[in-house]
């Protein structure tokens, strides 16, 4: 038995995967590895150093490491995937599929190379589709291979709530089932602020208002920005898996598993309600939903299916 | 406008008094004074100094200052009431309630002397009557007059939970209304893991027994010090309400609030889903519930007024 | 009395004014308003929107307003002014300097008109001028305008000794003097690893070494960077501040000062040792300098000199 | 490589020891386990009870378990040693002395045979020697065996310091050496307040009373409590330590070593400057001391001898 520090590799110095190391070192979670490809190598050191030049003062002891050699990252407890491009104006989803695809291949090739024991989490859009190809390339287990798509959007969900009822972000409880963006399921009826339901505040119109305006969170984000998408919330969703996993907290978050048979579906990656513990994924919950809720899934589902027809493995 | 720091009194220096003082200070509310009767006045000032002494190791930010002084009180944004006794073997019920009145008026009288704008905060027990006669003595405004038991029944229900599930206490969210102890009325139907409802994780008899043990809280701890009642929870409950209204935060916390109609309940304090800001109670919020559990809120409401019967005024 | 949330405004919604904000809500300070020029209101509102949706996973109960309108900003109890132009290649430091000072008149002018009780922290570059130019816009006395340096070079040089020693950041102390860059004066002989002198712990030449690269610690970050500057830090150094502030917290921290004769400068801001509490500078203190450190200090004021002249009031 | 949570176990559930089983749980440094004798089982019970309930509230994924059964520690990762008696009116120095011995070499024998990995912080007094018996009794290498003294003591200074200056907690730095208690030697020309020399800003007299002071400060509390003694800052310098070698910080903190030639003594632990990291004491620096201080360690030595010949073994 020995202690040592934990360790976090983050794929990609962008604007989210710079933000997730940083929210990852201000949590002690262990001593933080940012790496990206070497052309971007100098930024990512210089955003790594900046993060290490903030401890003193923030007060953390986390060493921020900015690389672009995989050997840095060897023996990682969690490799937070964010690499991959954007969609950007002009280009075909299938193109922005096959492209993240073939990023998803290589990262996971030094993954299962430099950390075999590593649990994996991955932001890259489209999250359900490449979620399975990080599962099928690393070929780790299923419970350590993650995709994030529903603590993010359930964040969403619950900061408009709270902004509409202008009560605190920190009572209001939501469930977000399904693919990340317009497929999404909010469970409305799983909702709480205090343990009041949200269905006895807010008027099912408004409410309805809500959940669209959550569907399009990211869109939101991207339009306002103008050049780029969010990555607050994105990092910090990611951050939380992270953490539940390296402290083995046994939180219940919804998370993106590769499912054999839950809610009715095969070989797919989909989120779902989980148990993030050491193992990663220890346990899917399948909840009794109502036909519509079951119906909104199954398309959700099927909007997943299509994306990853688009796969060239 | 000036920044100052907030002043938080706490009445009692017993061990949950104590506790919160410290609480308090390491959440760098503001500045403490914990204050008890002058037969206490030097085991109040001490650990009051080995508070402040924590200070450089813990890292906050917070004086805490012991007194016999009602004069050092004055101004306190807050006031935590935990004075009073408790219930001895061979003390009758009508005793300990007489008993405890008169100290909660005596502290009221004071806390409306130097503090005429603070917000209070009851623990004292038993607390929906003590929660009145504060109420009544002080001549506050009924928003700002608040009892503590629900925060601290829902924490137990919820870590009770969170053992039973071997899952996290963060992600456990539970709703208990009514009076303080064994007529407390918990809503399992508003009581979720992660979004997941436990109903579908627990079987309903063991659940039951879930329900009994948190009824029983207190009693349990009673039984096992064997010489006093538990205090680390209750006074993080205290110091949780104080932090809401403090910082302004809008929590929706169940507390004890004084009723005009509510439930259907008047002239009475009891256990109710409330909104806590920089205002104390902002809003009550009335569930809708089933027949159930309404006949189980009225026993309980039945019960609060059996003791405050037993009050003088 | 009355509980309020306090509010800070960021001026400049850029990496380091977006960086600050998040870091203040974070720490729930207070609420924040994120205020750029109209040209940028809606990247401005989609990076606010974006830290407010993290808001439920990182547990901050703080909203965080994009905005291009001062209104929103008014009755702030800080403001952080982060805005301007940074040198580009071909800009004269004449230029730079100019073209800043525009900025920081017009901001000042607001902040005067919209928050007549603020204290304004300056980030913005050449700082020591730009504080100066603040100071004089504003007409707040000179408690209320503050400029940050040496909390930042601080926290560089205690960060390449902690690295050095493979030691903990938290317990190396140090302080710097002067000029924000390569004027600054680090008292080598005042800084301590858990009370052991550093010098104690790292050869003369080594210390040199280490003591020169803080001096270049921005063109470090801004070399590897490529396009852009230092944001962690910084925006963390303007938090630090704000805290102390805000909560009237008595730090000793370094900042840059409207001089009347402390250490023999006049009408002159520049980098000493500060009380920073509720009245913003409470104290300026002195230190007995050797003559090597009193000439290096005379050194940097010169060079500030030198840039105010370029100033056009 | 798996992720696990690691093991506090804290032995002794009197006031110190349930505060430090209180302050890591907060920390979530890892899971705990609060042990006392067989008769003391259930208010050790109740104690962990009261804690975990309040893991809802305070928000800390940490379960703490109270047991009188050794086997519920194995495989601790940190044990605390609290356990022992305190001098009580009439009990000469040597009864006490010989009594905690004892008490210590039944925990020793206890702590290596279920967790033989352990590193072992104590904190019953007489502290210097009671960590040479542990560290005797255990066989376990000497950077595992770690006594507590100046942490807390450097604590109590700089909380005086601070409030004699009315500046804050966190930019006081101090440093003390030698034994605990009245030999204490405190380094006043290594403490400052934010880089500016404390002997800069408290005249010579008044920083000698509060020397005294702080050599004092045990019991001062003991006088003011009447009926016990410190633990609030107690606990929080075990914790801090805990915390230093748990996540592996690196940490520069005063503490109780196994000396074997450092500063001229042999076969003795006493209160010196050292590095904490995941293999306990991973160095003792060796501070140039004046002849005056020289003297006053010396002092100190012999005193902590004197208290070693009483030892049994």
């Amino acid at each position: 038995m020995t202690l040592r520090r934990k360790k976090i590799t983050v794929i990609g110095s962008g604007f989210t995967g710079a933000t997730a190391a940083f929210l990852a070192a201000q949590k002690e979670l262990g001593d933080v590895v940012l790496l990206d490809i070497p052309q971007a190598e100098n930024p990512t050191k210089g955003k790594a150093l900046d993060m290490w030049e903030a401890a003193p003062i923030q007060g953390y002891d986390a060493y921020v490491k900015g690389t672009a050699d995989y050997a840095d990252t060897a023996d990682s407890d969690i490799v937070i995937v964010t690499a991959g491009v954007a969609r950007k104006p002009g280009m075909s989803r299938d193109d922005l599929v096959q492209t993240n695809e073939k990023v998803m291949v290589s990262v996971s090739e030094q993954i299962a190379k430099y950390s075999p024991n590593a649990t994996v989490l991955v932001l890259t859009n489209p999250v359900d589709a490449m979620t399975y190809t990080v599962y099928k390339t690393t070929g780790f287990p299923k419970n350590r291979v993650i995709g994030q798509s529903g603590v993010l959007d359930t964040a969403r969900f619950r900061a408009f709530i709270a902004e509409e009822l202008n009560m605190s972000v920190k009572d209001v409880t939501a469930l977000v089932l399904g693919g990340h963006g317009d497929t999404m399921v909010p469970l409305t009826r799983y909702s709480f602020v205090g343990g009041v339901p949200i269905e006895s505040l807010i008027a099912p119109e408004r409410l309805e208002e809500i959940v669209n305006r959550t569907r399009n969170g990211g869109a939101e984000i991207v339009n306002l920005l103008g050049n780029g998408s969010a990555y607050y919330a994105p990092a910090a969703a990611m951050v939380e898996m992270a953490e539940a996993i390296l402290k083995d907290q046994k939180r219940v978050l919804p998370s993106i598993a590769y499912l054999e048979g839950e809610y009715g579906y095969e070989n797919l990656c989909l989120g779902v309600p989980t148990l993030l513990g050491a193992n990663g994924i220890e346990k899917i919950f399948e909840l009794e939903l109502t036909d519509e809720e079951k119906s909104a899934l199954d398309y959700s589902a099927e909007a997943v299916k299509s994306v990853m027809g688009v796969l060239s493995n």
